[in-house]
């Protein structure tokens, strides 16, 4: 009987990353060895009901981390996200795992495994922002910065970045938000600030937080009649909004991996960064090896960072 | 100064209704006496940016109940959603009004003012449901049943009302329901009553109840991945929800008056009812008079009657 802890440890952290195919198992028929690969915490298998549907990338998956293949020392290590990627090695279905262009730097490419996807998807796919079109972005971590970008290459025209730390609007700035907004700066709701701005809210918002206040704001922010509101940060508490901020028209969503069917939408979103249509490098603050994980998790605690990216190759 | 209370009253409630234009007053180009009319509770100027707007129907209008035109005994008297139609004579603005068919039975089209294209236009307009697709309806009144009647003509294979009130389950089924579902029949909460009827939850609900509960239950009760869930039914109270339900792919969003642009929708509605296309008469249980709306009004609190048409002619 193996030991394994109810809280999910031990275990192998890490999902976004890229790499490079090792070997393949029986019964491997997409992947060869020496293969670019990416990861993807959000499977696809093309083959289920959800997988068959045009306008979702969820799927019920039905791997558990017991269906590991990690040992250490003779235990058995649970899986993280079906990836585990803070690792030398990994072992992947091949539902989890999407080849890439040859080509594509393996040191930057490896950010289109999560943030990027999640914050750009969640503009372009799951909100949907027109040209032309006014949005606030609330939070400026990786995947606000993402979502700001996605707004802007959908010709959004007005791209209100919203953060409590004014450090983070300059990298905003470079993404293509061009208004800036310090809720500390203001004593009214950020809702009716961003009313006030707009004549009665923005066409799309999108929540890159995690926090459900800031969820209900952001709804709130939206215009009346034809506001969109995105859900990207997660939050495992609830959320209390009016039914009246709805019914006067407003359509609040969610995304996953920004609405991207994953073993599609990574080779295209690395298409795009080798064709100069996405950026990505600037994302990345800080390169780090894999022994110095834990400063760059201070890092991050501490938004110190964007991205930090960590070589695990073998040493 | 007049003598108004700040509660609303003295007001002429009612704005469900039809009828014929007495006469018109200056800078009214639309109308003539004579012509057979519907009073529209939310107003359409076709000139405002939300009126231009091809996807709302909502709109800001500065009309205050302070506006009314009436007056009993030298006294003000409030004007209720811009119609109050419990009245033998209203006085109304041409945004409150919209021409129909003249040869439409006045006793019978009354209810294409509200009820109706409430629950309808929710259903068509604001779920947009689609052919061979799974609905449950929630609530069995007047607004419920045209969701239910919207959800048929819309192509839905499965149309499962949901309702605490069993009586209703014959109702439902003239206007297209093919399953039932009584609440108070069932232990487990009502979306995972739902969930296990549909392999995962329906394609679209629709809440005609106006509970925070209730609409909850609506959007848990919608397929991860594409759900949508309306709000329909009104309440000043606030829900509490969970971000992962958004985050797995469900979409929430609102309908006032069923999505109609009203003084475009309303003659449209008519011409389907004209055409056999759409049921009316199917919703009224009992004729009145005006002097008797109490006893109608009572009928209606005690889920006794769907629809009472009132006869406020001139005795």
């Amino acid at each position: 009987m193996v030991n394994i802890h109810k809280d999910g440890f031990p275990v192998v952290l890490g999902h976004e990353a890229a790499g490079i195919v090792e070997s393949v198992g029986p019964g491997v028929t997409e992947f060869q060895p020496g293969d670019k690969v990416i990861p993807l915490f959000l499977s696809q298998c093309k083959e289920c009901r959800f997988c068959k549907h045009p306008k979702t990338n969820i799927r019920i998956d039905a791997m558990s981390p017991l269906d590991s293949r990690f040992t250490c020392k003779g235990k058995k290590v649970y899986q993280f996200s079906g990836t585990s990627t803070f690792s030398e090695y990994t072992v992947v279905r091949q539902i989890n795992l999407t080849k890439i262009d040859p080509a594509a730097p393996l040191d930057k490419v490896c950010l289109l495994s999560c943030g990027i996807c999640t914050g750009y998807g969640a503009a372009v796919n799951t909100a949907e922002v027109k040209e032309g079109s006014t949005c606030a972005v609330f939070g400026l971590g990786a995947v606000g910065l993402a979502a700001v970008m996605g707004c802007k290459n959908a010709g959004a025209k007005r791209i209100i970045a919203v953060d409590t730390n004014p450090d983070k609007f300059e990298k905003a700035k470079v993404f293509g938000a061009n208004e800036f907004v310090n809720p500390k700066d203001h004593d009214k709701p950020i809702s009716q600030v961003l009313s006030e701005m707009t004549n009665g809210g923005v066409d799309y918002s999108l929540e890159c937080v995690g926090n459900v206040e800031v969820m209900v704001s952001a709804l709130e922010s939206t215009v009346q009649g034809w506001g969109v509101s995105v859900i990207v940060g997660w939050n495992m508490h609830e959320f209390s909004g009016q039914p009246i901020k709805l019914i006067t028209g407003r359509t609040w969503k969610g995304a996953l991996f920004g609405g991207f069917k994953s073993k599609d939408g990574v080779p295209e979103m690395v298409k795009a960064y080798m064709n100069k249509k996405l950026m990505v490098d600037e994302f990345i603050t800080h390169n780090l090896t894999l022994d110095q994980i834990n400063d760059a998790i201070e890092m991050m605690k501490h938004g110190k960072c964007i991205r930090t990216v960590l070589n695990v190759s073998p040493q």
